[in-house]
């Protein structure tokens, strides 16, 4: 993409799973998804012929994927669910772990296109009428099942009449937002412009932005955010410019286990993703490179988080908090 | 660059100018000593045999060059010289004219050259023993006729031991900080790394970044600064995180004639610039684009100006005022 719409086949989880590491599928909730299926693929091995070589490849699947991405929290809590559920159906049959596992998968899926629609609902009631929001790397029906989560949002208030424009960062170092995030709100025939990461303080600068809407592929307990490179300093031009900074997250990329932002690892991309594009070296033979994936936006500059059950809002210590005994009553009530 | 190192050889002051607007010569500086040269070609052009076509001639180059660049305020500050020196002596003869403006011509190189080794002395003062400094787009050898004006800094304190890391931005969209930036410092034995442009607020929030130092393209004279695009953002998250912000400026960057940056037009570039790298397509077809070059750091978030002649300090209205006499007695001193 932009160019060509391709779609891969494949019934191999380890193809799934390779495409995670190099994004090819991409988005917390994507990748939650995805995940999933795989486990679903890897446990529809036809050489699995006893509850045994179930087991095997089960858990060299769930080894596996859990590996491809370190900071995408949905990812983990898709396979730990998968994980869960299976504890509980194992002992059965092949049949019936797989059947279970599959109406697992879709569930997840669903849940996702569920949560991107009242997402969207939410966060859409937050944005007055005539906006022009700022959003960075691609949040939207290629990272989610469902409409997006800061796409979802900006899809459903267009649909309320209430977008005038976007302005979208094209996302270094792999252009998520040149190449899908334009390609998405083109389709829906939503005002959008391309801009490069340097150029949205100037935009702040000139009161043409009035919201910033995020995504997050991890939240920590006390609302710290882990997002894409580069998130964190548009939160912090943001706040100067007194421009609301929404972020649009799933119940499922809140990570309850993380107490802030520092303990989230943040992973770092092979320096060739910054040093080529498209396979064209355009930095100088040799040198070195800093190439974190993420960034953490302290929760101080954090106006809301969009969740598919109501905004959260400061301090996230609190409202995070109320949270959690709800999930886990949800993970119970699906084992 | 960083590829080839290719030398384009040429009498023709168009070719020169055309250079200037495709940003193959680019830097203020630079710009400003080549339009000069531009202009001692134009005015050896062999079918001059009258003082009526050395006039026409002059007046196309000065015209034409005028029009390559709008910011670059150097550009206009050199052909005004030019100018200026054409009208005392074009009354005398076509070779004498060509002399006087050969000599201007290399009068403003090397003051170029001696303006950047000064900046570089007053500006390494500014800087504390193992400092590790973020700068944005290409400001050394190959924007300038010297050691450059912000790299200028760099290149200095570092022979005096000062730097332990540069951090250059890759500065979209032309990449100069990737293909010319890492390049320079390389050259010079300086540990320099490439990061993203949405990388910097992560570096500063980690404590990593000592100081940031950049060019100008243009100063007004309350000191708000025109600069490559993204500099304004560095300057705000550089303000937050208490990090002391410098601006490399010789004077003839500074635009008397210019009361705030709100004064500074600001260039529009090709779109291609941003949906293309390298001729290739990166972003969705048909996609809208806004490209500034350049945005405007207003004074309250510059720490100090450093030119040929010291470091200003805030208030600007004052300091810069100081200078005004100064240019124009050197201006008169020129003539």
């Amino acid at each position: 993409l932009p160019h060509d719409e391709v779609y891969i086949e494949t019934t191999d989880y380890r193809v799934i799973g390779d495409a995670i590491r190099v994004l090819k599928i991409r988005g917390a909730p994507a990748i939650g998804v995805a995940a999933a299926y795989s486990v679903v693929l890897a446990v529809h091995d036809p050489k699995i012929t006893s509850l045994q070589d179930l087991n095997t490849e089960f858990y060299a699947a769930i080894n596996f994927l859990s590996q491809t991405r370190p900071t995408a929290v949905s990812l983990f809590v898709a396979l730990d669910r998968m994980r869960h559920l299976y504890e509980q159906v194992s002992h059965n049959s092949i049949l019936g772990s797989q059947f279970h596992l599959l109406a697992e998968a879709r569930l997840i899926q669903h849940e996702d296109i569920e949560s991107c629609r009242k997402i969207g609902e939410y966060g859409a009631a937050l944005i007055s009428p005539k906006s022009t929001i700022l959003t960075h790397c691609n949040t939207g029906g290629l990272a989610t099942s469902g409409i997006g989560t800061a796409q979802g949002i900006i899809t459903t208030a267009a649909q309320e009449g209430k977008i005038q424009r976007v302005y979208a960062d094209e996302t270094r170092p792999l252009f998520q937002g040149a190449r899908l995030t334009t390609l998405e709100l083109m389709k829906e025939n939503i005002d959008v412009v391309l801009i490069t990461d340097g150029t949205a303080g100037m935009l702040m600068q000139r009161r043409e932005i009035d919201a910033v809407v995020v995504g997050a592929d991890r939240v920590a307990a006390n609302g710290d955010v882990a997002n894409k490179i580069g998130t964190y300093q548009l939160a912090v031009l943001a706040e100067r410019h007194m421009i609301p900074f929404y972020v649009a997250a799933p119940t499922a990329t809140i990570d309850f286990g993380t107490k802030t932002g520092k303990d989230i690892p943040i992973e770092e991309r092979d320096p060739a993703e910054i040093t080529h594009v498209a396979g064209i070296r355009i930095a100088a033979e040799g040198v070195s490179v800093f190439a974190p994936a993420f960034d953490i936006t302290p929760n101080q500059l954090v106006t809301g988080i969009v969740t598919e059950v109501g905004v959260l809002k400061p301090p996230y210590n609190e409202s995070i908090g109320k949270l959690r005994p709800q999930q886990l009553r949800t993970a119970e009530a699906a084992s």
